[in-house]
């Protein structure tokens, strides 16, 4: 039977694991706000140095998850996790008894929220390892890389998991079901949670500069990540920070995706990566100062550039609810 | 007898202290480079909210301290401490067996370099404490306070100090002679090395915004100095941190003076001030994360501004030396 798909937050991420999923035989739907006449009108096109270039087009392009027709399998969550933005009230609307709650977000301790707002669905916490940008209105060029990690609350893995693994295999992307999910998100976190912050505070540098000049500094928020994990049940291998240094070097320079929202003016995900960190090693009893250091210099950051917008900007109003594919 | 006295880098610091020695009645000459040929034809105008207003002439106006005609009693360093300016060249081409060598500068550990560089002199530390800009070549704005501490290395007082405080005082400000002018140093670091980094990194928000926003964050940076400050030998008083913080709320919201450079595109005391802390924790082995994160963030923001204009900027060259006054 096919599976009945609906994205919400249909940016870069969202539009192109959407078309992944409709080539695999789903019907698959989507919500996006900031291109919903473009997308509605043309539909998508992926350009994928990977798997070539292909048209997609949604069975629904909607502009909120309220008016989704039908039952849906999944509903993917693939917006940015930022306080202005309600996760929950993004896709309530669309969540009925048999729908699978699927998440592809950054950042950790993101589960519980799930959790509780739907305590009766299947829920599937995901990360995507990818290089993909928006580059104008229904247009994603998906750069590299592309691999998910798939895995049931609490740590499990489910038929329903499997069919999507299945699915996006078919697609000809990588995608492995995990009973470790939330031990995978510390692990993403631990190059998140030093590059993201030290792109945007150093002004811009790219990865390769971050770490040629200031790589013991690099080394000491990763290893406060790891601490911070292994006190919250997730030990991660020995390895990781060396692991981690290698493949930074071996990368071409490359900007991280807070750096690409601070210099378009758009929210970061600051306390899905740094503050739920430092939260959780408060809770702990774990000392991290200097990943702490650093969320306090973003949280400066953010500051100032909130007052620098409602200086110069005439219409600027404080953030209410935030678009999900912003 | 009429005290001789040179002034090298007489920028706003520099150029204000002069006015002050000349209006008591000591023969003050200046070195002093981006003014220079304004300053040799028209001398200076002090404008203070506090002393009112007056014109000083300097006895000789130079390029360079190897072009002084005389025999200093006193020759004042007034640049900004930064690895690029030479401070013993500076003025060593007018340090003559009996002049005592002062220095009017930020930072901390800056002593051994002028002690090694001139053994058989007298050797006086100063601190300013100090609101005052250049407004335009010539033309300095004294804003607030003015105060001076002053010591000679080691900590002793000589009746040469006692002498440069007594003309200071006939001037109409207050300076204090201490033996302990390096445990002032420390003192004054606790307020620099926290506000400063941080004023800039958040992208320029003043002091009063920082503190309201993260008054912990900035509180662990000042008591790190207090901790370095004591395994250096130089005890801070117990209230230090909270006098700080309640001075701060108390202050009009303010601009740093690192910000100051930072904004103008001028070299900042960054190795004079977190560096050389650091480096004394480091030796010590003092734990300092806080400050060590606020180092090394400041380092790498200064990459990416030198990265910037070698980019930007066709007639960009990597500084060489650096003018005193700058």
């Amino acid at each position: 039977m096919t599976s009945k798909v609906l994205i919400v937050g249909a940016g870069a991420i969202g539009g192109f694991y959407a078309a992944l999923l409709a080539k695999a035989g789903a019907e698959v739907s989507v919500v996006c706000r900031s291109d919903y006449e473009h997308v509605k009108q043309q539909g998508f096109i992926i350009d994928s140095r990977i798997l070539g270039a292909w048209a997609f087009t949604p069975s629904q392009v909607l502009n909120n998850a309220a008016d989704y027709k039908g039952t849906a399998d999944y509903i993917f969550l693939c917006s940015k996790v930022i306080p202005s933005a309600d996760r929950v009230a993004l896709i309530r609307p669309a969540v009925s008894a048999d729908t699978a709650v699927v998440f592809i977000q950054n950042g950790v301790e993101i589960e519980q929220e799930m959790l509780a707002a739907f305590p009766d669905n299947e829920i599937i916490s995901g990360l995507a390892f990818i290089c993909c940008n928006r580059v104008k209105p229904g247009e994603i060029l998906h750069l590299a890389y592309g691999r998910l990690a798939l895995g049931n609350l609490p740590g499990a893995v489910s038929n329903k998991t499997l069919q999507l693994c299945e699915l996006f295999k078919q697609s000809g992307i990588d995608c492995a079901a995990t009973e470790n999910i939330v031990t995978d998100r510390w692990k993403k976190c631990v190059w998140n949670a030093s590059f993201n912050p030290l792109s945007v505070l150093s002004g811009g540098l790219p990865t390769l500069d971050i770490l040629q000049s200031q790589e013991a500094f690099v080394r000491s928020i990763m290893q406060e990540i790891c601490n911070i994990a292994e006190a919250c049940g997730h030990r991660l291998s020995n390895h990781i920070v060396n692991a981690n240094i290698e493949n930074t070097y071996a990368m071409l320079p490359y900007k991280t995706s807070m750096l690409l929202d601070y210099e378009n003016g758009h929210p970061m995900e600051t306390e899905a990566i740094l503050g739920n960190a430092v939260r959780a090693a408060k809770r702990s009893g774990i000392e991290c100062p200097h990943l702490e250091s650093v969320y306090a210099l973003m949280k400066l950051r953010e500051l100032q550039l909130a007052e620098f917008h409602k200086k110069y900007n005439p219409l600027y109003k404080e953030p209410v609810s935030q678009r999900p594919d912003d």
